[in-house]
């Protein structure tokens, strides 16, 4: 058998409700079966998408979560295994006593990995511990894919430790809220989270593919626009609309990220980094000399 | 006197020529002029503005080069002090044997700074040396700015190491070349190099001010589209056209990048940086473990 490098990624935007975990199972098993009649190989579901974002007690947050291996035994596990799927999902993990808002990355064969938001976006800092896992790459049988959760986008160390890691496509589940700026869209129809991929994208020579929730919780109003945008930067799927449900479906072909590293004999952008001269990133932001 | 943090920045995009420093101070100047005639405080200029870009020999290099203290005794430095202007200009910069790829700092006062191109692109490697400044950040009256030059907006390290020293704009003298997508720009105008400012500003909340060069030096295309790009990310001035020489006047207030750091009392966007998380980033693309 002859391995490929090119997939088809499913993007899949909705509005999980908070507190709600069988009728966001629900909702994600509806979306995960319309992407597998679209020929998904790998299907992005957003941020938190079994639990909701907008938690507001401890018993509710407790509910709403679940351990790993519990989310890959629900119907989504199944789905995988059916369909030959791979999925990444955002749900609210239950590990011992403590909660991470996690991404679950489950193969036809069942749980393949697990990433733990490592930079915790405002009140998430209620209900959530800091992520652990770190930034690892995970291999498909298309190539190395990373994850990220939203508001790590906003961490430059974060996509480039993966891309430094192999990873050729950065999936991103997310909830970007309505943002700082006094539209949540530019004249083109884009949100900060879009410029924030395609920023993430040019400087590593990765794929990054954002699923973005929509609807508003308690106040926080989400702003869709998910997006699959390519190794050179550009938007090769989207941005969605702010509003309404929406399933991205892209075939892309990994290859392309290892090819947009070396372009010419002397030009390489990974081996022309200057380590030695990166040190004081290990450091807090009030500690750095200027 | 009340110290303000609001500036007139110009960007300037024009054809330097290789090899022909007397006639790049001239059109460098006339442009200086130009800008000071329209209030600017801070003038950028594009990569190598003195030298040209495509040396094809070490004699034509050496002769294209001079010290950033004799850069700052010519017309350039003469119009700083005449106008009250502060000017970040590439320049090929001879020190002892070693030449840079460099970007001069010059106040009303003199020579201020200068900072010499980390990551060197492609066949810059057979005529500069790589730069051993680090990436550091420069007191103005206004605030604090960087500098990075063209290729080095590829290394997300580099940005971000000079926003955690305290840059709340990064000046990008620059040479963007046609780049290795199909067309320079897509269907908004924008280049790669655009994207790529926005990216830094986007991750970092600072401004990126990038001057571009134009026209065609031995079978090397530039692509112009500088621009000038706010601290969440919006376009604020530019892209200026592909091809034509290009003035791009804007007023900024630095201020704007603090107060996008600290959004929410949970919301810190440099204090939520997970440092211990980070140490792979100090090591070489094929040393880091996947």
């Amino acid at each position: 058998m002859e391995s490929s490098s090119s997939l088809t990624v499913a993007l899949c935007q909705y509005e999980p409700r908070v507190g709600d975990l069988p009728g966001n199972l629900a909702t994600g098993s509806r979306f995960i079966k319309q992407a597998a009649a679209s020929g998904a190989d790998l299907v992005v579901l957003p941020e938190l998408a079994a639990s909701g974002y907008t938690f507001q007690s401890e018993p509710e947050a407790a509910s709403a979560s679940q351990t790993a291996e519990e989310l890959a035994l629900t119907g989504w596990g199944e789905l995988c295994r059916e369909h030959g799927l791979w999925l990444v999902a955002g749900f609210s993990e239950a590990a011992g006593d403590r909660r991470y808002n996690s991404a679950a990355l489950i193969s036809p064969q069942g749980l393949a990995g697990v990433y733990r938001k490592a930079h915790l976006f405002n009140d998430e800092k209620l209900f959530f511990s800091p992520g652990d896992t770190g930034f690892l790459s995970f291999e498909l049988p298309w190539g190395r894919i990373g994850i990220l959760i939203c508001y790590d986008l906003w961490f430059p160390e974060a996509a480039r430790l993966l891309a430094l890691r192999g990873a050729e496509m950065i999936c991103v589940p997310t909830n970007w809220v309505a943002n700082f700026r006094r539209q949540a869209t530019d004249e083109r129809g884009w949100t900060m989270g879009d410029y924030a991929c395609v920023g993430a994208a040019t400087q590593n020579q990765v794929f990054v593919a954002a699923a973005d929730r929509i609807g508003e919780e308690r106040g926080v109003q989400f702003v869709g626009c998910s997006c699959l945008v390519g190794p050179d930067g550009s938007m090769l799927t989207g941005p969605a609309p702010l509003a309404g449900e929406s399933l991205l479906v892209t075939e892309v072909d990994l290859s392309w990220a290892r090819r947009a590293r070396r372009r010419t004999p002397r030009n390489d952008t990974f081996g022309d980094r200057r380590p030695e001269l990166y040190g004081d990133l290990l450091g807090r932001a009030d500690t750095v000399p200027w």
